[in-house]
């Protein structure tokens, strides 16, 4: 579709999905708020990972660990030294720009001559305590991951598994990128969920491989079309130091020329826990009971960033329709389980208080069980346009037959057909297809 | 009851609930690791309050903003020239203290002399973009509230409302305090919920007593002593800068010598809107259809951070008691609807398998709608005690009447009575009791 990003960012910040951070300041490079229905539709990505991920596995438990981290384990982690880009400054307009984002020597904004390569480390820094020395600063985490690691000994021991098990987390992460775009694709705050997997050294490739295909299954279930996903095997030049391999699930986003990462799974190997090990001199190391031998566990990880699920949800569900009476309609074919609204009840007529009064009624009723919007205003065919637009699978009429018999109409989003039916029955209905 | 919190910190960690984050090199002052029971435990406060503030309100809507916001902001909020405290520095040990916890001129640690005050500002700094100069400074959020204001037309413009209308947020805010302390009482990093809710001006004094009295009634929903609850209201000269009245629910913190503050809620005047209009030169001001006025609405804001009520649940839930064996057991009395986990299956013995088959299927059957622990160690009593000690309402246990007739035991914590029943019933029970 022509134009898709464009459309999706216009509708997100129209219908409160996504707004530009502090718009009214001139917005803010690289970092952006959600809005009302953001806020649910993100909720329920966390949802459906937790159930998939943490909830229907006995062996894998949830932390939540502190943005902020003694830096030591930075050291460690080999991100202060290693979490690093290359950039070149333009001599002329002083931008900066990432090397392995450049095609020439020149600016590609003003076409100056660009400056010596130098090293610029994405974390961010700030100073914790009351004196703003070297000895004083801390770092924004860049992933959740290091919080997991630091935690594996205190998890041990308060939920004594046996491998393999897991640990997960949700939560904020922060990268200083130096050049953040396409709207929420690269941004500087975000918002991680990552498992880490232990196992024995031994299985590792087995669990990997069990890992990426319950991963890749999990997008299928929350409604993204197979056809927009990819497998992508990370080469083994391009792997990260403690990779022994990275296999990615690729999403077809628009604004890059072939597909692009969604989420990534690295067996980390024992890397994690033998340096932390090694640097806070505690003993990362399991015995296990069975083999009565000592050793780092290998770890699967796999990590993905919510924003890129959320734009990936936009933009799999975004259509545009012509309908039978020629009108033209957007609409965002959520699975009714993602849909941030389940319902929209109108009562007919907002001038006939029989009808409002009924329509209250239903809305309470349905409102006790889903998520429900209620709108009275323009017709009703502008105020199924309107929950198109959001992805809301049914609207509810409450119109003259309803004071009769009592039923009301279901519309369906995406056939536009109409049922009749009782309120009570409607929450049946909808309770089986949000399953 | 006697070093209560030495005991809740120590069971917090044994269990847990809360670890000292970065424990393996030393930790970091200020800032806390939730483990597996805390999470449960923090998005059941997550979810009560929203079901309280948002979803039971048809014109409140949440938004989630972004944690590093425009530098700008906090300009106009009287963050960045006002968010001070006074310090002074020891001028044997160099610790730095704040003026107001001093109580005389020497240094509390080593007796030293202490400097002059000077003021330090709680925000922290951090640098945002490729360039590390003045340009680049960004703070994070202080409190979350600055981001609902900053979007107040945003989401007016997707949710047109008539005041009264609520903006609410739930989200991680830091700040830089000299002296954390008391475990998760005074924290760096730490996660706020907040309600911005819109009046006429004429209203908010009406307004303010109205959500006064609907979050003191939470506190007790949630399972909160009545005892240890308390409105205070701030004097007229220690009132912010914004604010006309601000009243507080405190709680009776056994570290305090009276009780200390849980939830703040302000009437912030127009205070907010009317500066960030200005400095941002964006109207954000509204025009009230009825009246046919202009005006910049009134808001009232209750305010409270979750680690605070995290705190209160676990010291008010926390007993010691004699059972009549004459054995001692400690007991988190949490309601059952805050309860990380609400049932807890037993086999009788690990080492029949009819019973550790039995137990399974219950299991299975009783997860498909609850959070369920699994426990086969130790023996039944030792079993009861650790459930007992993470607050788990329920146990069930399969013994050898269940293979004769398949009803259960379920225990209940508090009175330690158990009853017998089929698992289908058991769904029914709970379900009506964590309602």
């Amino acid at each position: 579709m022509e134009n898709l990003m464009e459309k999706i960012i216009s509708l997100s910040k129209r219908r409160g999905f996504v707004f530009p951070t502090s718009e009214i300041y001139g917005g803010f490079s690289g970092f952006y708020d959600f809005g009302p229905l953001g806020v649910l539709l993100k909720e329920n990505i966390k949802k459906e990972w937790r159930k998939a991920v943490v909830f229907s596995h006995d062996e894998i438990v949830e932390i939540d660990s502190a943005i902020i981290q003694n830096p030591k384990t930075w050291k460690a982690s080999g991100h202060l030294d290693g979490f690093v880009v290359e950039i070149r400054e333009c001599q002329k307009c002083h931008r900066r720009f990432r090397v392995d984002h450049l095609e020439d020597d020149k600016c590609p904004v003003c076409q100056g001559n660009l400056g010596q390569p130098s090293f610029f480390n994405e974390m961010f820094e700030t100073y914790v305590g009351a004196k703003k020395d070297s000895s004083a600063i801390a770092y924004l985490r860049p992933e959740t991951a290091q919080g997991i690691f630091l935690n594996f000994k205190n998890v041990l021991n308060t939920f004594p598994k046996e491998l393999p098990f897991g640990i997960a987390q949700i939560g904020k992460a922060f990268r200083n990128e130096v050049s953040p775009e396409n709207f929420i694709f690269r941004i500087r705050e975000f918002e991680q969920m990552e498992l880490e997997y232990f196992v024995e050294p031994k299985k590792s490739e087995e669990y990997h491989q069990k890992w990426i295909e319950e991963r890749f299954k999990w997008y299928l279930d929350i409604g993204l079309k197979k056809e927009n996903l990819k497998i992508f095997e990370v080469p083994k030049e391009d792997l990260a130091h403690y990779s022994k391999r990275t296999v990615e699930i690729h999403y077809n986003y628009p604004f890059l020329k072939n597909f692009g990462e969604l989420e990534g799974m690295a067996n980390r190997t024992d890397f994690d826990l033998k340096t932390h090990s090694k640097f806070s001199k505690v003993d990362l190391s399991l015995f296990e009971p069975k083999s009565r031998k000592r050793f780092f566990p290998y770890i699967i990880e796999p990590s993905v960033g919510i924003e890129r699920i959320f734009l990936a949800l936009l933009l799999d569900a975004y259509s545009e329709e012509e309908l039978n009476s020629g009108e033209k309609r957007v609409v965002l074919k959520f699975l009714p389980k993602m849909a941030p609204i389940k319902l929209a009840v109108f009562p007919l007529l907002r001038n006939k208080p029989a009808l409002v009064e009924k329509a209250r009624e239903v809305y309470s009723l349905l409102k006790d069980n889903f998520l429900v919007a209620w709108d009275d205003n323009d017709n009703i065919g502008k105020r199924y346009r309107r929950q198109d637009e959001i992805g809301t699978p049914w609207c509810v009429t409450i119109d003259f037959e309803t004071l009769e018999n009592g039923t009301v109409t279901l519309r369906d989003r995406d056939t536009t057909k109409q049922t009749r039916h009782l309120p009570q029955e409607i929450i049946k209905i909808v309770k089986e297809k949000i399953k």
